[in-house]
């Protein structure tokens, strides 16, 4: 069950781990701390669960000579051999390596940078009206929240959703690539929330389908309500802040259905 | 990775979740401690990851007057309600509410056969010709192990497995059932280590698909290699245990390759 306040603001100097996880921790299976995200991974599916991030406006800031071309997919050698994802899962598979958490949410330093190149950050991802582009957007508008909000905290993953099909029953129906069986998902999440400086809270949530989207579709055809995506996900996202401290959903002033 | 060693049998009046799980717990997501057998629940899937029991000879005693007529099936609220699953899902679905946790295995007490009837012990199952029949069959075969072997431990969940389309990918597909879209695993897997008075450590692992199957197909045409089971789960069973230590591997002696 939810708790019913807003944990505060952790001081500067705690762990990163309590700044990013702030407001409650999605699930727990499985998790890794890196030195700027946190990530729950799916060893079934070889992709994450969730990442989690804490954005600032000094947090995105580029540091001179950090730079993502330094950066090589690798192997995450802290996932059992069974369940980790390797770059030849992905070789000619026609999908990216799609980053959960972003590069370029990283670029303080290189090490940060380079932690989200490991393979278990990444999922299959259509790249061309994707990853290279429409996912891609919606990655640099969370990041320009930062220019609004004093703290943006995203949770970002895969989802595998259900289809009816002529026979009219439902079914999920997934890819899975290379000899690892790493999952394509039919969908991705980001489910964020901004605070302001005047300790205003927001949150929206985004689920784009894995495929080619024209480039002139705009990100808020993609708003759904954030228990959705809990509901498909089987995750509860920012469980520590009540829903009803939230100024706005999606935009909307709460108190409204959404 | 796995324990070189074989971890000692808890000592009488040890707590029942020490003695059902002494070789280790196959993942850590979501757990539950029944009376008798213990659970990792799938969240997303609304079926679990893999359930944990403990059987001798004595615990698959029936006390007089335990009956599984007066167990009925219940929504587990331990579970959040957006990741429940409910009798409703599953009627007129076509499919059983298949135990993974026998009933038949916990007949010490009323409480923990009705233990077994929570609906987070549950996955649909093909009625006849599996839950009914084969699959009842290899619960049964479990169960029998007990005269032969002083402990008998054993890890049952679904599998969810890809198969080859025409067009040369693999897909993993499985239907949902009801309103809270609970997932019908394409395959259940049972893994057991049984061991002998003289500590003779024995593995064997089944994989059943979850379809009619003709009731003179030899249980025997089901065994493959745990590590497979490992590799599709996403989990490691008995991983306290060094596979070194077992004298046979589905009825073969170890040394050889399987
Ligand atoms: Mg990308
Ligand atoms: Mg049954």
């Amino acid at each position: 069950p939810r708790e019913t306040g807003v944990p505060p603001e952790p001081v500067e100097g705690s762990p990163r781990v309590a700044q990013i996880m702030r407001f409650g921790f999605p699930g727990l299976d499985n998790i890794r701390s890196h030195k700027d995200y946190i990530i729950s991974y799916d060893k079934r599916n070889r992709v994450p669960h969730w990442v989690f991030e804490h954005l600032t406006r000094d947090s995105c800031q580029r540091t001179e000579g950090v730079d993502r071309a330094n950066s090589d997919f690798k192997v995450d050698e802290s996932i059992h051999p069974f369940f980790q994802s390797s770059n030849k899962d992905y070789k000619y598979s026609g999908f990216d390596r799609g980053h959960m958490a972003p590069a370029g949410n990283h670029r303080n330093d290189q090490q940060m940078c380079n932690e989200t190149f490991l393979l278990s950050n990444m999922a299959p991802q259509v790249g061309k009206g994707f990853n290279r582009d429409k996912w891609e957007n919606l990655e640099r508008y969370v990041r320009k929240m930062t220019k609004l909000y004093r703290n943006v905290y995203v949770c970002t993953g895969p989802l595998y959703l259900p289809h009816m099909e002529q026979d009219g029953k439902m079914y999920v129906k997934y890819q899975v690539i290379g000899q690892n069986n790493v999952s394509v998902p039919t969908h991705f999440f980001k489910v964020v929330v901004g605070e302001t400086d005047s300790k205003d809270l927001e949150m929206e949530a985004f689920v784009l389908p894995n495929q080619e989207i024209p480039d002139n579709t705009p990100l808020d055809n993609f708003r759904v309500p954030p228990d959705s995506v809990e509901r498909a996900a089987g995750l509860l996202f920012f469980d520590r802040l009540s829903r009803e401290k939230l100024s706005r959903v999606n935009g909307q002033k709460t108190g409204k259905s959404w």
